[in-house]
């Protein structure tokens, strides 16, 4: 059980849901561009958004950007205790460094003051394109240095008063930044903040978040993610809540299983099955529901679902909770489907 | 370590390398139109493929696949005996079964006998949708369940002198699935066939697979996987490539890191990191390639790569092997850039 901070009236850690977040890809400093961006994000389902402070503009925006952003705001600070201390001036909800970069411990000191005084959290992220020197000597460029490297950070902050620390400790490489965190979990019950950095574009950079960031999860570690992708941030969003449902951390929400098509498959099933998704997808109600080519595994599995169709020859047959609702000839089979999964997803089924 | 079994040549388990397979969605009947699906399959790098066999004329065409496939042919068949053996006489290089329902040990018998005489080995696949009725009774719809019920195949086939025996335990469920291949690592040497079944369309199923393949893959479980999607076959291939490079398992290949786009971002790298993508996806040379969009995680991530860019204001600087090779400007670096990494790929930088 790590232990739990507050970013902003949102809880992370001591037994909060996983919570979603992303980073904008706007000027901070232009802060309608940023707001419309977070409202976006928000929309899409991210619960703590993060934004680029790398000079004074940006951090002064930040207090428009609080005036009206929907969602706890974490200010991003690189090199400099100034910028860190503006931004927490200005309303960041928490605030995230490096303090092995920051500028030596006076400045380090400097920062934790500040925080204390504005009661926010800090994050300490470290990556390795960050790895300190002295540790990246000792061991290289391994898990062992990336989790020393940040926990010299926190030790630093502790030093100074600051208990409201998350910690990351991200790579590009998903072998090692499992390896990582596992170690980083053993070391510290400060709340974890996971991810790999620099994952790629959204086809690779999904895949390889989706391994890392889900093997992480499924062995419990994690309080908060972020997919990282060179994409619009609003995917990073979609990705991240695909992850959790695939690793069965959201509950509230309409699962679609589906068969591979295969040369089994009794009718075209795919793009049925892409449709009921969209219509599934926002749907925030905890519904299993199942589109199957054939006979072979479609019964046994869309029993199991609130609702279900399986292929037939000539007719499909749609199931609900386990009794056959109706048998449909193949050509009307997806119209009435359709129809019954909107009764389905609204709570109309009763 | 798992037993070493031969499917068609291609080596699966004992320290083998992991093996992307696939099922082709055509009826396999029309032998033309199975094997112009199975080239598509192998050119993406699919290395195993499995043909669903329903009946006697799916059987029959075997015969005409094998003589042409560059691939091995798994034969997929349900709940007829019969209909094995005559896979088997036609060619098939493996066959996939679930005892349970194949009518019977006699029939059990039929189909090891024939199977040991050609020398080809069985897959046994259980999955949610059709655990045996004594396990389901027992333990439920759950992992210990699932792997009894496979097992029990396994024992059966063995029984009757069946060694060359691959085993699958697929739940549409990802912790479930996680769940019952540690269990069955832990109690059977056959080599493991890892996937998640009914994953879903693209998009949600590509994550699921992730997350479940590459979550047992991080610790050495699995010795073929099949990602299953509600889409054209070769998609599962990509993404099984995807998973096996994410979990460090495919060695020759270029990878390209790139930022998340974020407000620090200097210049637009998501256009070009997903050009390098496109370039370098099947290329088969070890490669890493970084496209990164400022100075803060950069330099420091790309002077590891074998070529990388980093943004700036005005300029950008490319990187090879942690020397700067060049500064251009940021309106030539795009076109620059993409010349490095089509010789990089090319193996002509040095």
């Amino acid at each position: 059980m790590t232990r739990q901070i507050n970013v902003g009236g949102v809880l992370l850690g001591g037994g909060a849901p996983v919570r979603i977040q992303s980073m904008t890809t706007t000027h901070t400093a232009d802060a309608e561009a940023t707001l419309m961006q977070i409202g976006r994000l928000a929309e899409a389902g991210c619960e703590i958004v993060r934004v680029a402070v790398r000079g004074e503009e940006d951090a002064r925006a930040l207090r428009a950007v609080k005036e009206r952003s929907p969602l706890p705001v974490v200010a991003d600070i690189h090199f400099s205790a100034r910028l860190a201390v503006l931004a927490v001036e200005n309303g960041a909800d928490k605030i995230r460094i490096n303090p092995g970069n920051i500028g030596g411990e006076e400045k380090v000191k400097l920062v934790a003051d500040c925080v204390r005084a504005h009661g926010i959290p800090v994050r300490v992220g470290a990556n390795t394109g960050s790895i300190e020197r002295e540790y990246f000597e000792k061991y290289g460029r391994s898990a062992r240095a990336l989790v020393e490297s940040a926990l010299a950070g926190v030790r630093l902050l502790e030093k100074y008063g600051v208990r409201d620390i998350a910690v990351s400790v991200k790579a590009s490489s998903v072998p090692l930044t499992v390896e990582a965190y596992e170690l980083l979990a053993s070391r510290t019950d400060c709340p974890l903040h996971v991810g790999v950095t620099e994952a790629g574009t959204r086809e690779s950079g999904i895949v390889k978040s989706a391994v890392g960031i889900g093997a992480l999860l499924l062995r419990g570690i994690g309080d908060t993610i972020r997919v990282s992708l060179t994409d619009d941030p609003v995917e990073e969003v979609y990705a991240a809540k695909r992850i959790l449902r695939a690793c069965g951390l959201e509950k509230e929400f309409a699962d679609v299983i589906s068969c591979p098509t295969c040369g089994r498959c009794e009718w075209e099933s795919m793009r049925l099955a892409q449709e009921v998704e969209r219509l599934a997808f926002g749907a925030k109600v905890r519904r299993k529901i199942a589109v199957m080519g054939c006979a072979v595994n479609g019964p046994g599995e869309a029993k199991d679902c609130d609702l279900g169709i399986a292929g037939g020859r000539e007719n499909c047959v749609i199931f609900r909770k386990g009794e056959i609702v109706r048998t449909v000839p193949r050509e009307e089979a997806e119209a009435v489907f359709l129809q019954e999964v909107r009764a389905c997803l609204e709570g109309r089924e009763e």
